[in-house]
């Protein structure tokens, strides 16, 4: 293009604007502006097969015709953000002199920004263990607020896969096995993301989490009523309520057609049905993978016709396809040019909504920015704090302040007792897991349960040894372990998971298990301590729920804390020593066989134990389980109609009441189930909660507002629909039935239209 | 009714001839023609929540109005056979004189009638491991004759699930996991069964084998395509090749929609695409499960509407729905008694063509019947002599006849080494594994391993001992195993499954596993025997595979047998002496880890180890592996025309050579890969095998010529298709990459019309 954009006239809408700019643009100036360019550091490896694609020059190169986006300018190396600041303004300033439109830069930021020295909060299943939308939500802005401040315009956050199967590794990436839950997480994520001017981008869009047997990117055996009813549920959230601008597309293929070549999900679903006007991008690789991998293109410019007629507008991480080969199947009269136009209109209207039409970038970089506030750190704090889940009590924790005496000698073992890299996922990149750059100082403060334990127990011996690794079968440490819990008091034992990618750990993206036994000799290491008599408490730091329904068993005391971020030593350490009344409820199901995967609390009705197999239906712990060092009391559920209409809203309320000893937070759980219906429904089904903070003895009335929507399914033509019928409805502290009442839907059968968005159950307590 | 039936008039049809009868027929003798009744003995459970139903009065009030069906005459208790068919003839009399219509007697006849006395055959997966149709269909026409001497007119087999997850109890009811394999020898059995003027029915249309983790009962999580392009198959087959006259629906639901509420697949795809004119039949008590388990239906009325509606003709084993809650929904006029009509209609033109509408039972019930007769052990040995399949071999075996001395003693030790319910799978029934009746002794013969060891290993020292059972922990016996063990030249060591039924075997109906470990402390057992060191010959007779990767290691040769019927301890010593040349090939992948399920070989491409996922995507064995004492070569294969049209014929030609010093039968195979399509296709697919007998030194040339239906798939709007483009097709000894050719498929694309039936590849050796 070489010219000056037309000016922003007042008169001229951003779509008139963009259709101008398009009409000047070549082919190659128009492809240009779909693709984007890694300027990778030192080629470690963070996408699947990336080896097999390197694009030739560098990013002079890439600039020659203009640039859709760069990608992962903080995330690969750790550099100094500043420093790296001034790299990308100067050189945005060089795009704009050439083609007169800046990239689009886009992060990877599910857990803070993925940068040297920014802050790193809970994984999403810590989230989801949270039950707390809200507090994600102001997590997500300060997250957005680091990204705006140095000039990243997107990120590929959150994952609203749905947990089908806890064997995926990328488990530790998702939020919960409950779609409502997912997507009430993900649509304050998204909110908080996009209120500090960053857009964010669902992944993956969609299918991804069935994966067969939990291995990763293998076919997804869904049908359409499964899809629609379970895996596209937090999707729809976070596009109609949650108002995201960015979609990613899943790298799977649903019942043999790859999501990425289909039109289905990408257009007609997102754009017709939901009325989505952002961009669609694809997931690293994935336009080159419908050639090179599931085989349904002859080539990458078949590939890229493919995608773009599906709705894939953005190939990322670079142009394998879009580039050369697509301008090639265009010429050859292969791929029609109007697929072009279409995704780059879209690629121009964002950013002409991110201002980038307009950005000259005169402005001076940052000169100073705290990607590691004491805010960021509180709010860590909190979420970590309100993710831990307490799984099994004898009476051992709280350590103090109970009418036991404090402990005189804690030992504190396990492979994860002492690693700051156990509190982190794999998303977490440079700044953290640090497998790359082990010469690099480690960017935050990151205290380990061991650290935080000895500065909570002051004035108690600590004695301490590793005992194992997470994933090898060296025993040779057992014996330390022992020694050390021998004659101690009480026994932590921190053991768990690493997270990291593509084999080189036990959970993370491509770290996949074939059953869900603790990795390693861990179980072996916990024995062995249980066999010295010492009271055991077993902290598990996690990316997936494991089998440990023996530990339930055995151990005093069983601590949930997945992966708990910068802040998740002192939580963990607070809930011990009982400075933090655990509040975190399982957002999946603990597993009780290791082998009995897929599984979800969402299942129809099985038959009664025993009736039609050998095999038990119930978890070890249900879904939405968790203890707190205070109980809670139900006076009995009221519907507030005995009758609802199949279009309305189902008023239910509940008195809680704190009747224990101590202050504490519960989650007030509201589940229905559909009695009769003309399709299979789950026994149980989340239709709304509320973290309740109540003092000893107080009480509060909670009132759940359900719009029939929650209860909605697609019927026997696939049409989502409300039917008249029982609804049986029960509050309590886990997905397990407790006291019930029910309502009775009444009018005709009540199909779902565009007008019927899937607003959230309101929830308010008094 | 009480008024004689119309005569048979030779200008009337049998439609116009049932049409007068229906007319005639009151609603009460309507719906009594469309129930069977289940007369028990001895309340045993065979059948899932049986215990639910328990039908008021006995026989003579079920035949007031008639009578469809007598449920299971032979099959519940150990009677004998001549016995009961008097006391079946007189029934059967009485039902004539009171209503002028016998009923339709159908039993159970898996591996055999189930009657005692009657010969029992090896089990499905030993027919897939044998690849050998025309033997299958051999034993099926000896099976119908015994059916057909006894009254019997209809056998509830074969089952035609294509295995998607061994962990399923009732995998060991199926034939393969292969559609392919499972549709000809399913079809064969059809043919055989209905050459002897006996009904067979296809079990369990569709979907059941995909349970959710291989669990009886649970969520069919499947695709249109996947249904259509697997589970459909060999349905289809038996349906349009084999004309079956019966069907059966799954119990499961698909994708949220119960099998038996659903016109998908009983009526449009089963009789609208398919032409299919015989009777469904409901799988025992499903009817009421659409009410009781999968809440679709409010009370069994409503049920009865909706099986009716979907096309269910018949209710199995006893009239919950079909009767008094039938009749009272129709009598409200909440169900359509023309539903009714079509049903009855379809169940007395089935009565119609076995003769039964002009039976009149005058002639005397057989005095004598031999259901175990010499044929039928010469079958049953060949059959099961076909299917043992060589997994690992050292030069250990064979013990006779090799270049090495004779062993001078053998220890032949394991659970399942001296017991003959270990030749069984659980649809043996009464005859066989007698749980309930231990007091009778087993009707036919059925030599041990052992047995058939002491025999055939004349003169050699034989030392003995279980060691453990086979699902229990207790390892008391090891210490007995171990010492026959230490010091003998060989220890064959014989493991597996015990079948049953609901949760009382370690496989069967109802008894599903986690993950596939060997059940117990059987693993343990062959450790502590290897660690005699004494060479190790494992057996496993099982009714699934199991995750031996260990054993293939360790053990000087391993032998895979599933449950070879009662020629099987013979089958299984003749392999191992030397007697038999091994030619049985595995009908499932053998897994590699424990818990990697659900697996099929027929998987899209994964990308290559560690590309995309840490776990391996091969199994220990491949799908058609198997072992011989002499060993086979291959000529390239030869395309006779290197291009196709779409809507022809692919011929290729191999030239097979028995290169070694024994004889021995080869199982050929051919295998073909879609290299490019519109949807994903898998990375090999069996389109040809052929069974080839050839002397030491001699060879063959091995014809097929197949039709391009094997390769059609459904395309994006699951039409079904065969598509332009590349073929791979490689020939070899199991679905691993073997010396390749391809064909190039021309034309434009082909879509499957009703002529294109499902014809078998043909395969001939010149």
């Amino acid at each position: 293009m070489g010219t000056p954009l037309p000016a922003a006239d007042a008169r001229a809408s951003d779509a008139e604007r963009v259709a101008q700019i398009v009409e000047r643009l070549t082919l190659e100036e128009k492809t240009a502006q779909i693709v984007g360019f890694w300027e990778k550091g030192d080629g470690e490896v963070v996408a699947p097969l990336q080896g097999e694609f390197t694009r030739d020059g560098g990013l002079d190169d890439a600039m020659r015709h203009g640039l859709g986006h760069l990608t992962r300018v903080y995330g690969t190396r750790p550099v100094d953000p500043v420093e790296r600041a001034r790299w990308l303004w100067r050189r945005q300033r060089e795009l704009v002199e050439r083609v007169g439109i800046p990239a689009l830069v886009h992060e990877e930021c599910l857990t803070g920004l993925s940068a040297w020295q920014a802050a790193t909060f809970p994984t999403p299943l810590a989230w989801g263990a949270a039950f707390d939308p809200e507090l994600v939500g102001r997590m997500a802005e300060l997250i957005g607020g680091s990204m705006h401040a140095l000039g990243v315009h997107q990120g590929l956050a959150p994952v609203l896969d749905v947990i089908r199967d806890p064997r995926w590794g990328r488990v530790e990436e998702c939020i919960s096995e409950d779609p409502y839950l997912v997507g009430a997480t993900g649509t304050a994520y998204v909110r908080g993301l996009q209120s500090a001017g960053v857009h964010a981008t669902l992944k993956h869009f969609v299918g991804y989490s069935a994966s067969q047997s939990g291995r990763n990117f293998g076919p997804v055996h869904a049908g359409p009523r499964e899809i629609a009813d379970v895996l596209l549920v937090p999707f729809e959230m976070a596009v109609r309520d949650g108002g995201v601008r960015s979609v990613m597309h899943a790298y799977t293929e649903i019942d043999g057609v790859p999501t990425a070549a289909d039109p289905t999900y990408l257009t007609h679903v997102l754009r017709g049905a939901w009325g989505f006007d952002g961009v669609v991008v694809a997931d690293y690789f994935g336009v080159a993978f419908l050639d090179i991998l599931h085989h349904v293109a002859e080539g990458l410019g078949e590939a890229a016709g493919l995608a773009l007629a599906a709705g894939v507008d953005i190939e990322l991480p670079t142009g394998d396809a879009f580039l050369e080969p697509l301008i090639t199947a265009i010429r050859e009269g292969k791929v029609d040019e109007k697929l072009v136009d279409r995704a780059v209109t879209r690629a121009l209207l964002q950013k002409a909504e991110l201002g980038l039409l307009d950005a000259t970038f005169d402005d001076e970089p940052p000169t100073h920015v705290d990607l590691d506030s004491p805010e960021h750190r509180a709010v860590a704090a909190q979420l970590a704090e309100r993710s831990v889940v307490l799984l099994a009590n004898d009476g051992v924790l709280p350590l103090l302040g109970g009418s036991k005496p404090a402990p005189r000698r804690v030992a504190v073992v396990g492979p994860n007792a002492d690693k700051h890299e156990a509190m982190f996922g794999c998303y977490s990149f440079v700044n953290h897991v640090l497998e790359h750059h082990p010469e690099v100082p480690v960017g935050i403060e990151v205290p380990t349960v061991l650290a935080a334990l000895r500065s909570e127990l002051d004035g108690v011996e600590i004695t301490t040894a590793p005992g194992c690794e997470v994933d090898t079968d060296d025993r040779s440490g057992f014996a330390a372990a022992v020694d050390a819990a021998s004659g101690a008091d009480v026994a932590v034992v921190v053991v768990g998971d690493r997270a990291g990618l593509f084999g080189r750990a036990t959970v993370g993206e491509g770290c996949d298990r074939d059953d869900l036994e603790l990795p390693g000799v861990q179980r072996e290491l916990v024995e062995a301590v249980l066999a010295t008599g010492t009271p055991v408490v077993l902290v598990l730091l996690t990316g997936r729920p494991y089998a440990v329904g023996w530990a339930l068993e055995q151990c005093a005391a069983v601590v949930q804390a997945f992966f708990p971020g910068e802040e998740g030593g002192a939580a963990v350490a607070g809930v011990l020593t009982g400075r933090v009344n655990p509040s975190g409820r399982l957002p999946v199901s603990l597993p009780r066989p290791a082998g009995s995967q897929p599984f979800s609390y969402l299942h129809p009705a099985l038959g009664g134990d025993g009736d039609v197999t050998n095999l038990p239906s119930t978890p070890a712990r249900p879904f939405g389980f968790g203890l707190s060092y205070t109980t809670f009391a139900y006076d009995e559920l009221v519907a507030e109609q005995a009758q609802v209409p199949t279009d309305g809203r189902v008023r239910v309320a509940v008195r809680v009441t704190n009747t224990g000893q101590r202050d504490g937070d519960e989650v007030v759980q509201l589940y229905a189930h559909d009695t009769v219906a003309t399709v299979t429904r789950p026994v149980a089904q989340l239709v709304g909660f509320r973290r309740l903070s109540l003092a000893a003895g107080a009480s509060a009335v909670v009132h759940f507002d359900v719009p029939t929507t929650r209860v909605a399914f697609s019927g026997r033509d696939l049409t989502r629909i409300v039917e008249p019928g029982e609804l049986q409805l029960w509050v309590g502290t886990c997905a397990e039935r407790a006291a019930a009442t029910s309502v009775r839907l009444v009018g005709p059968v009540h199909a779902i239209g565009d007008d019927d968005r899937w607003t959230e159950t309101e929830v308010t307590a008094s």
